[in-house]
């Protein structure tokens, strides 16, 4: 008989009084003189099932009653109306076979009682039987899942942007090197330092800290591309919103300037969010009982609002009039912190904000310089509750400006030789911007700490399992 | 106006008479007296769009005429009937507006003219601009949605597996070390080897070769999961097949055997098929006329053959009984090499086999043991035209048979102990199995050469761009 998932069963795609056989986890059990009760996990939804066994069972004394949290099992059963609450049907269970026992209850480490997410970490091969990992599991699938739909049903092209890189050109952070070189007896070049051209790639070779250049090389022949895959920052930042290894989205749209960006910003946001609420209302209800109490409400006022527009210099005298005392004072050419873009996104404005137009000198040196002179052409998504969720920009695409700035921030030409030629060989306006998976679905879930939201968080000190 | 994909204009989603808007780089311009043709792409699709631009226009002669291959163009005009064949609509402009040159037209690499692969690869931010790296990159990607797709649709949860690890435990091949350690002046500890709990994490560091035993982890709580991400092999293999940075997909399933293996890796090769041949004709027209003829058929006869099944043991006497010459002469025990994979699937049976049961011996640590003792529930999906193109198998969900094998392949048990408290706790038979994106995107297009199907290939002594 073939098996079927408890979301399913619990969903009625099984009638009443038809057999069902479903598998998975023991997630508590409960005897009783003459019955008892299992309530059964397989990871397909938030809820698990209702199992009642009858004593009449073979095994009911020999197994059943012996089953504890974690033990798997393979259970057929009668589809019954559930007399509890909470779940309309349960089965009756016709047989019960147990799969796998857990060694010793008492010791294993998922027992049936709260953990704190600290030590839930340090179990992270074992972590995603509980219900809030689990969860946090369906809800991050559900965004990636949506965010590939949302690009592929708007012509968008997934690129496999380079991982190992030994370009020059990122320089959007601290990176890590890739080697294959002999670490105690380093091959090492006449000037002492290490020969590289010995190394695997032949060159000094790094993990990538963005996509984005090599996306563009894309976009310029395909139009709408998009990044989707880990990138790496080498920061020895002990924070709960950094991780030396996440997944990371760039789309990169030729033929948009800053507005279109924008736009597109807007759109992919709304549709990642409905299709959580549509398809994960299970796990999102739990996340409002037991995480953050808006989580679901604040996501529903996104997709219901029209983000605001609004540019740097704007949003400077806004916080500079707004009469709040701020830890860091407010000047135009400053990097707004944290404390300012939620000041603007959740009392000043009440929705998300896209800032746009930010002084140059704080930006990227790829950002398309604005006719002021003094702006570049960036933009950043703030939503309510996180600030800045999504960063991007229009890119430089005239080659005499894109080289003037390379040479004001004292970058070697050299380096862009195949960025430039993209500006030599048929430019046009494009732009595109940097979603972080993590980031996003921590503010999804309303987790605090993005270790609790990719199965194997990697930081410094630490990359277990 | 907004703008119009190329193919869907094509498509004829703009009906004849009205005005559209395109955006893309020229392919071809010719220039005749009182007009010009002006064939416009945009990567939406293989083909560009004929534009037919009068001399009325009144850049006609200033710009119009001045057109190359590669220059940026945003074109408005008239959706007219093509006279000219392989296509029903054209484009009569109202207005050709020029966004960029082409530098210098004599010097532009990606001239309308035949280039080599090679040559290509060396213009790896160009390449994209090309017919047959445009369709490559289309079809790469509509099989990477298709995985996704097919993936959430049967309820399996993308998981992401961490790209670095420190695991000792993956065994498939050699690695990259991760580091930000001084490779000049590297920490030594007491016995002169480097110090790496200095290192980034706290501990040697490596890229992963696979994320199937992470994946196995999640398996266990989510029943059914798939990783798709890069992983490496620092083999020094200079071949058309290898890469040093490749995708893999690999599904683990709770409660599958080796059949429900072998049956999901079916379903999943028909499924992906199925997509190109429906979303992506235009290219796959391209690659049966240019690259390998059979490239539509073979498709189509493995999307409506069923794979046959057959073990090992029956293999090897097929092939003794076969009277080929072998250039490896087949015993039991041997691992099967190309030509007998071919052999078996394109003259013995004639369609894809799936090959299980290989001996234990030539198999991995993790495999499941079979009856025979001899034996392990290993497979391998074996496709006309190219051999292996899954390799998977049923896991040890045994702990004693585990431990077992671990000492007979002389493994440092605690190494595993995370793997193996998933055999101590509610262990499950479960499967799963690995397909190399690369070496799919090769089969399907007909393309040799792996580093022609992934946009910036990372070989030895190679990381351009």
């Amino acid at each position: 008989m073939t098996r079927l998932a408890i979301a399913d069963v619990l969903k009625g795609k099984a009638a009443i009084g038809s057999t069902v056989r479903i598998q998975g986890w023991v997630r508590t059990a409960q005897v009783k003189p003459t019955f008892a009760f299992i309530n059964v996990h397989d990871g397909s939804g938030f809820h698990p099932i209702q199992v009642v066994a009858e004593d009449k069972l073979n095994n009911f004394q020999n197994e059943i009653t012996k089953l504890t949290t974690g033990c798997s099992v393979d259970i057929t059963g009668e589809v019954v109306p559930s007399p509890g609450k909470g779940q309309s049907v349960e089965i009756k269970a016709i047989e019960v076979k147990v799969l796998g026992w857990v060694e010793n209850p008492e010791t294993y480490p998922i027992s049936p009682k709260p953990h704190s997410l600290e030590f839930l970490r340090e179990q992270g091969h074992l972590r995603a039987r509980t219900n809030v990992i689990g969860a946090v599991t369906r809800v991050r699938n559900c965004i990636a899942q949506a965010i590939h739909r949302f690009h592929h049903e708007q012509g968008f092209v997934w690129i496999a942007s380079p991982i190992i890189t030994a370009s020059d050109c990122e320089g959007a952070g601290e990176m890590f090197r890739v080697s294959t070189l002999d670490m105690v007896n380093c091959p090492r070049g006449a000037d002492g330092k290490p020969d590289y051209s010995q190394d695997f790639f032949g060159r000094e070779a790094f993990l990538t800290v963005s996509g984005q250049l090599n996306a563009e090389t894309y976009a310029m022949a395909m139009s709408k591309v998009y990044t989707f895959g880990p990138t790496f920052r080498a920061e020895n930042s002990n924070t709960s919103r950094h991780l030396a290894e996440f997944w990371m989205v760039e789309p990169e749209i030729a033929f948009a300037d800053l507005a279109g960006n924008a736009d597109h910003a807007e759109a992919m946001l709304k549709y990642v969010f409905k299709a959580v609420l549509e398809e994960r209302l299970d796990d999102m209800e739990f996340f409002a009982q037991r995480i953050e109490p808006t989580a679901i409400s604040r996501l529903q006022t996104i997709i219901d609002s029209n983000f605001e527009r609004m540019d740097y210099t704007e949003a400077v005298k806004i916080l500079q009039a707004s009469g709040q005392s701020f830890q860091f004072p407010v000047e135009w050419g400053m990097d707004l912190q944290s404390e300012h873009e939620r000041y603007i996104a959740e009392k000043h404005v009440g929705r998300p904000v896209v800032m746009m137009n930010y002084p140059k000198d704080i930006k990227a040196f790829y950002m398309r310089l604005n006719d002021d002179g003094k702006t570049v052409a960036a933009m950043d998504v703030l939503a309510p509750g996180i600030g800045e969720i999504i960063g991007g920009s229009q890119r430089e695409e005239r080659l005499e400006l894109f080289d003037r700035r390379l040479k004001e921030m004292q970058l070697p030409v050299e380096n862009y030789w195949w960025y430039r030629d993209l500006r030599r060989y048929g430019t046009v306006p494009h732009s595109g911007f940097g979603l972080g998976l993590e980031r996003c679905v921590a503010y999804v879930t309303g987790m605090q700490n993005v270790r609790d939201v990719i199965p194997f968080p990697r930081t410094p000190k630490s990359a277990e399992f």
